[in-house]
């Protein structure tokens, strides 16, 4: 089954200690209580269930066996044997994320080359929206600020051949924001203020939206985080439904939205998917962290969810070892579903054919549309 | 297996384009952007199994092939079959939709006879709030609109005999509104506004909670629109939870309150029937969308919802097939749900009198009961 | 399986009517339509499955046939053989309820003592925290409230030896609170408006704040109703993910923060378990009443949250047989889990291991924990 992860990040160039791969192993930066481990996890028993046989072991061997192959092998050929496991086509690597976090914090990224030689797969971009405009705000001006940040989205889009942009909307505000465009003395009074301020963090709500907006001009597909992530946000204000509002002001624009991760709240993604042709959701992320709820969750979201509007992805970061799981979860999530379908009596050419979709064929339709007019 | 659809609509009466009777298989009234069909969702996957064989064909043949099918016998015929394969005792047709929608838009609907004459079963009538109240409100006043939509109401439910009212406040507002009962001079206040403007669509809040308790007074069942439904309304706003405050101040006059639909918020609509004596739900609409997910999500209604206060319904519209699909859907989820429950020792004898509770004899109950004194 | 039941109530020591039986199998605290019964539940089935064998009868006999083998035990015979069967190492009983209501009122508990003996478990108390402060406020004032309430509930953990304090405000306010600590001032004017009331009901926001905040103070876990109960609260309320700014704002204090039942937002309660070490979730009272469902339901709030942090509870209240049917959905639930686990090649041991977490070893360690310097 052909591959496109249309949402990842790029693997830990190096060694990791026990804990910071742990650390990796959860959505939480704070170090676990005693007694709770990240390995005892839905994920954790995944990585040990998909893992450990792609470097000679056992399913399910202990971590700590798992882990002193993994070293005995070295980072590089254990990452190489991991991607390839993966078995991608291609994916698209959200750069706004430079280091790999978690515990041990600032661990290096392989470049893109360097994932795209180690996975044996096409690498494309996807460019984060606060990421640039962070940026962009250094040495900018409240009056210039909205044209300094759409030059630097514009360049970065064209110089990387990027396929999408990315918000994380829901970390900085949630999505329970004012859905209107705000007008350029609004913009240039919320830059001075957010310039004026400690915090390069962009957090300003103003600017928030004025971003998204910025990323309808530029005419990409706009991924958007939705749904669980780490502790940074609140869950029931990352309901992608809040974005509903904003979904309908868009929608003339026609410019794809793509609902990202989405859980607990996928079956209101999936309704979204259904009744605005512009939006998108996938499950990433979300197959990897439920193990064996994986076919649970895919099969809840494929209830409403058109199946020309569903979309793969890992969602892996740090970790090669979620590249791993987010595929094998998939195809065995995708797997049994399909084969609940032939049991009604529906032909494998059918249920191949649909399972090809959310696979890849809908990634390759989606982010190879040519941008409209005007836009990068 | 006895089955009372206490929620549904008419059929179309002549033949569809291909993109007619597609555009009844999806709740988005926009055109499907390319490579994404209606028929690839679970509802299509759910027509291509249950109906061809009501034709004379194999499960899951082409669409094309179905279609194809279909106009050779004609509208009336394959109507005919596929309302007959449904099995139904009786229906109760709610009328406030004149015509199908969709990409078609505005395809005739059989009679209220007619559809009974097709489906050999018993047809009552659900009369929509909003739309009477719309229909009085031309050459209405201020000061009499009330009156006038009183007057209307009382008439439509007394001449056609209807069992029930709908409301549709979920695509009007949203099901987070002010639960009390609006005073005379506020109602007459609001019904100036709304005459006064352009739009014939009600919409005003004032309004409609008025509507709310206008039906109240009438002492017939409220079915309320909650959970999915197409892009005009905000799924997280359609949380039938929302309304536990009318729940609450309608509960002294002992009318009942039936959730209908409910996805993705069938759970709480669950736990809604089971706290409050007057509340039902449905799961109409939600078995046939969600296809092979029916089975989940009737099991997930019946963790809380009290086998008592649970009701069947296709919510069927515009297309035959809708009707076969729903009635099998259940059918299907109800007999995987008692054949799990025999399994842990319940005799069949019980798990089929559980089985007729939501099929027919709890809408048999509910709907016979006399008007309190003073209603319709 | 060694079981630790975290949170549960007392049982009747009498005879109760069938009224007054059914009354405990239900939420809701009205009398239920004609029609409907309690025993045709979710609830009503599994008691039905797992009790009869109890008490010498066939699985799934007629609830009357039920009812009168345990008045011909009697009830103290059928209690112990009950709790007996439910096979609990330790019971945490949340006393704020003197009396078990439903539809009877006012039935009279077994005491702790007599619960211990009749359970075969040791039994250790969890303190309410709005009932103490209830009772603490008869003949207090508004400027010694907060002192009343702090030594009234420091006395109550110290003379009853109590392994936490619970809190319901989701029923008395909802978990949409003000999560900051209210200074000694608005307290004092909150606590003279309460005292001026006619009310002994606390629901007074600010003194609910400060209750939570006292609970802090005194460094035990703090158990918090969260999700489904009786009609008293508004579902969409009472979702756990209302409390992240409380979650965040009580982080630096370390205090275990329990999540209680949490059905339908087991999965918010889950993720919040991921991402704050301080957090924990149970699905006690749920497994109970979704019957059938439980597997699922336990299923899904293992998608997210950390084996370490899941606790077993039964929530069981006035019926021993809900301690019975609350153990017995434990160990189906956690089995089903398992076998899954063991079907993809994850080794028996393993399987054991983790289940045993939530049956017992999350728990012990928990609530073994000494009290912060300072704390009671």
């Amino acid at each position: 089954m052909r591959l496109i992860d249309h949402h990842c990040h790029s693997v830990v160039r190096d060694d990791l200690t026990d804990a910071g791969f742990a650390s990796l192993l959860t959505e939480s930066d704070r170090a676990p209580v005693p007694g709770s481990s990240p390995w005892d996890s839905a994920l954790g028993l995944a990585v040990r269930r998909w893992c450990p046989p792609v470097l000679g072991l056992d399913p399910y061997v202990p971590a700590a066996e798992y882990l002193a192959r993994r070293r005995e092998l070295g980072p590089a050929e254990a990452t190489r044997r991991l991607l390839r496991a993966a078995g991608l086509d291609a994916c698209f690597v959200d750069t706004g994320l430079e280091t790999a976090g978690g515990a041990t914090g600032g661990a290096a990224l392989l470049s893109l080359d360097e994932l795209a030689e180690a996975a044996g797969a096409e690498v494309r971009e996807v460019v984060r929206l606060e990421y640039v405009a962070e940026r962009a705000s250094v040495g900018s001006g409240a009056d210039r600020w909205a044209d300094d940040v759409l030059a630097a989205l514009t360049g970065a889009v064209r110089a990387r051949g990027a396929v999408a942009v990315k918000s994380v909307l829901a970390y900085r505000h949630g999505l329970d924001i004012d859905p209107a465009r705000p007008g350029p003395a609004e913009v240039a009074r919320a830059a001075g203020e957010y310039l004026a301020g400690p915090a390069t963090r962009l957090e300003h709500p103003v600017l928030l939206r004025h971003l998204l907006w910025t990323a309808v001009d530029l005419g990409l597909p706009i991924q958007l985080h939705t749904g669980f992530g780490d502790p940074d946000l609140t869950l029931h204000r990352a309901n992608p439904s809040l974005l509903t509002e904003f979904i309908r002001a868009a929608e003339p624009f026609g410019v794809p939205l793509v609902l990202l991760h989405c859980w607990p709240y996928h079956r209101e993604a999936a309704w979204l998917a259904q009744a605005f042709p512009q939006v998108y959701c996938d499950v990433g992320l979300t197959l990897s962290y439920t193990g064996q709820g994986a076919r649970r969750v895919l099969a809840e979201t494929l209830e409403l969810a058109p199946f020309g509007k569903v979309l793969f992805s890992t969602d892996a970061y740090g970790l090669p070892e979620l590249y791993t799981v987010g595929a094998a979860a998939f195809r065995d999530a995708v797997g049994a579903w399909a084969a609940d379908l032939r049991a009604t009596g529906c032909p494998a050419a059918e249920t191949d054919r649909i399972a090809a979709l959310p696979a890849a064929d809908n990634a390759a339709r989606l982010y190879a549309r040519p941008a409209p007019p005007g836009g990068v």
